[in-house]
């Protein structure tokens, strides 16, 4: 028998797509819940919808969740309570809510991560091995980002993930390696060992990252792009039948890729 | 017989690469000047030293300048006195020499570039026509340049050269489309038409200019890159070569390579 | 009052696309026909559905036509009665067809073209100016295409369209320049002046075309990328725009882009 | 005191630049063998020149030998014989030669790689990770390689050993996924778990190796550009560093660059 899979809030914009890629997956879609006032003409035909969240832990084998950040305490202990590992993919938790998440965790398997696209989170884990094995007196690590035209700031959280990466690589922080982000007029020469970002901006660029490391005679880079956000859908359903069966614990998507 | 070209300051970083490239090409080097002080010791074997520059006019066909600034005035007007093409390269040209250059090219051909390297001549010619081609509302306009880590300014001429260009194939000027350069934190929403620039530090990159117009559904993009400074001799024989025999008249390198 | 736009087809993908980049584009939807044995049920509600294209000229201003290469000539003289101007996107025309075609523009106008992204009509005009100024001797031309893991052939259409831009630019013809497409083995030296070729095969790529020049000391390089299929309509609903009140007469995307 | 290192061949092209970059490690340069029948002229001034590979070694901490795959085996001996770590960097050993390194390495530390640039030995141990993290029936993995004009076969070494790494992160040789290399014509769909190869010629490219994982929603890419020759010396001498006082054994660069 396959994998049952319920999804929190079906009938959004990412609930569809989950289910999606659930049925892609090859798994069964066990049910979904709805976000509260909506109804569920949104969600794909025939799927049961269930009552709440604790319903929907008692109808599948694992349930994924990226609704809101409000609801993540009381989701991680529903799931702990069913024994159902979670899925959990809503950013914003307060430290209180990621405490009660570890507590939850005891109790069930807990996949939690920031950005489920699995190229993403390869991306975080080599940048990290690349800065380690490049010395950084040599070695000039330089980030580059470019998103659509409407987004308001700079760099993306995903650039700044990278840099704090790469700053690990070399057994040190952001912070204290030095960032220099948005060169404009008179910057003076590069510092050894500071970690440079820049952002683009234009068209409808769902996101593209590059983390160079420039030495005299050898750049070498890594590239990631996003087309669409159903990368993060395919993710977490994969991250959902790695689940099934494991052991409790707090994981993230490094574990499931087995990085 | 084939062209003979005459290089000012030919001991020179730059002189013994123009030295080269005219070997390259299969021109005769008619001989060099030497800067005031120094000895023809790092001169190529065997090449003939001239007194003077008058002198080197009298020696070639054409004649190259890549030494000084505040030279270029009295060079310009014994090439017109000689009737001898000049390919001129020296940058930070006052107001009054750039009067005085014009002056002498009524007697004789000058070619005048701020960059001889072909590829980036063609960039700005190309930009300019792209920029009129797509219109600014969709294609949002990014700028992104990379140099070695020793430069200490941002963004590099080129890559302001540019985004005048853009600019002007849209009909405006850099000033008025207005120009983000360097985001960084809360920057937001990209403005429509105006003109991005990021600015990239590292390794010993000589110089890599690319221009990106991205629309929705559609990117189109243009890159430059540099390897050595080589190129920059070997633009300036070419358009050495090309300016014998023409008529007088002040050109730019658009013109030698009939863009 | 706005210029209306008739669709051919417009139940069909494409038809669609066309009716929302007309709505896009501030531009009147003037009605659409459909295609022979189809409901209307997939074409925009509220869209008047014309009898034939007949009426739906009469109906339009400017009409676009991206059915099929069998209705084309019918089309382009129901265009020329009407005295419409036409937008026709099929392709593979036979050279009766092409005739007609040449026929009918004699009383309207009719911007033709196989790929209606304006990047890609900028990429092929500039890839032929570019390979005009840079000399074959010293500047290699490569070309790489990536695309969608199903496609079965390579190089690209619009990949050896390029390679014929570049060979008309430097005087000759892609025959005679010499292909070099798909290096596997011992392949010997490069030629001079030939034209290689690369094909890239992966995931869901709509289209990525890169030209490079590379030189000993600069490279310069040409991208566009299409991320999907909306390109083509936006750009056929900008050659509408472009051909209202034009002079009768056989246009292609160059003329509408002014390059 | 600093380490002291010997360097064989150092008269030749790579012995220069090994000799440069010991001075820029702040290492000393103990002295050099000269390639028989040439002359101690083109070594840096002042070097000592020894008589053979022994007495090299017994004036040295470590030595290095970028000769000639002949001269391996009596190389790797003498350095055991002395208790001296080895740097080797030539290529084309016959299986009997690695034998004989095998048996050397027991009584001293060896590096032999045929790649000592760091960020190429990063790359493929990098590329094998992302491979292992990848499912192949969702990442198509393409391997595209630049190299200049003279360069007579293809896909070039590192790029197959790119192939291979990939191949073994995926559980399988690259004989079993199956290479689609120098696609042209009619070739059918993109198989499942192969691995392409594509390649570029033109201008002077020292070494430019990418590798695509592409997905439907994602991409993800490594690149590699090499811009001098000096690189293998730079790593080269990185492992001579590292190679001091470490037990026998013999290494790769893997083990030098801690991946």
């Amino acid at each position: 028998m396959t994998i049952r899979i319920g999804i929190a809030g079906i009938a959004g914009r990412m609930g569809r797509l989950l289910a999606e890629e659930t049925a892609a997956a090859g798994a069964t879609l066990a049910g979904g819940t709805l976000r509260p006032g909506t109804s569920s003409g949104r969600a794909p035909a025939g799927t049961p919808i269930l009552a709440d969240f604790a319903a929907l832990c008692a109808a599948a084998d694992v349930v994924i969740d990226f609704t809101h950040a409000e609801a993540a305490r009381a989701h991680a202990e529903a799931a702990a309570a069913a024994r159902k590992p979670l899925i959990l993919g809503t950013s914003g938790l307060s430290a209180a809510d990621e405490a009660a998440l570890a507590l939850a965790a005891r109790d069930t398997a807990i996949v939690y991560a920031a950005n489920f696209a699995p190229g993403v989170n390869l991306f975080l884990a080599i940048a990290e091995r690349m800065a380690a094995a490049l010395p950084a007196e040599h070695y000039d690590a330089e980030i580059v980002e470019m998103h659509h035209r409407q987004k308001v700031d700079a760099p993306s959280g995903t650039a700044v993930a990278l840099g704090r990466a790469v700053a690990a690589g070399r057994g040190t922080t952001l912070e204290a390696a030095g960032r220099e982000s948005g060169r404009d007029g008179h910057c003076g020469p590069r510092g050894t060992g500071t970690i440079g970002f820049a952002a683009l901006r234009g068209g409808q660029v769902v996101g593209e990252h590059t983390l160079i490391f420039a030495a005299a005679s050898e750049h070498i880079s890594l590239t990631h792009r996003s087309f669409d956000r159903r990368v993060y859908a395919t993710g977490a359903v994969r991250a959902a039948i790695w689940a099934q069966g494991r052991a409790p614990g707090l994981y993230g998507m490094k574990d499931v890729l087995g990085m």
